[in-house]
């Protein structure tokens, strides 16, 4: 499969909010996920292994209701291919509602994603 | 300068058509630009050094007539940020009017941008 098959199966199964199945068949047993920002806490801001990434994306998913979610792309080049992500979303801990705006740029290896870096204004 | 400051410039200078301050300001010498398709006529993907970079722009500009543009971003993570472009333009040569969607992810050493790559489908 070429990037741009992987980054297409990616942004269709983000349309329709299939997590579980990005992770079960499109993530590498060792893909990297990396924020730009370090978490509050002191934890890393580079998680690594299906595992651990998945384990992040259940957190996220408690902590916040999302109330609308636009995913745009996939851009490719080469063997990396870029997604934009907009999201209305309220933090539930605080109670606090925002406009969440990113990118990601992923890196796609022997037919699956093996890095996922996400871009976003800190602070 | 932080990344994000670099950024904010870009978007700032591309929003008011400013491409040559970019270019003065905002680039090093050595900055490297790829696009993820390799140009027709056999071209070279990548081209090296402020001048060829300068070069292309002015070609591009030359061969396309801009109905209408949007700029979005700046994304940053750690030493690259990601802008997103959205063009109507003319392709004077062959007359032919289209979207362009692309993903622009640039790497920031020393408050100049050193490379940008263009991500975009191809065919």
């Amino acid at each position: 499969m070429s990037t741009m098959d992987i980054a297409k199966k990616y942004v269709e199964l983000c349309k329709t909010h299939q997590n579980q199945t990005i992770i079960e068949t499109l993530f590498s047993p060792d893909v990297v996920s990396v924020e730009a920002a370090v978490p509050p806490g002191g934890a890393s801001a580079e998680a690594k292994g299906v595992k651990a990434v998945a384990e992040k994306g259940k957190e996220w998913m408690a902590n916040h209701e999302i109330h609308s979610a636009k995913v745009e792309g996939p851009w490719p080049h080469g063997d990396k291919f870029i997604v934009r992500f907009s999201y209305d979303v309220t933090n539930k801990p605080s109670g606090q509602r925002f406009a969440m705006e990113e990118a990601g740029l992923f890196t796609v290896a022997g037919d699956k994603i093996v890095r996922e870096e996400f871009f976003y204004p800190m602070g």
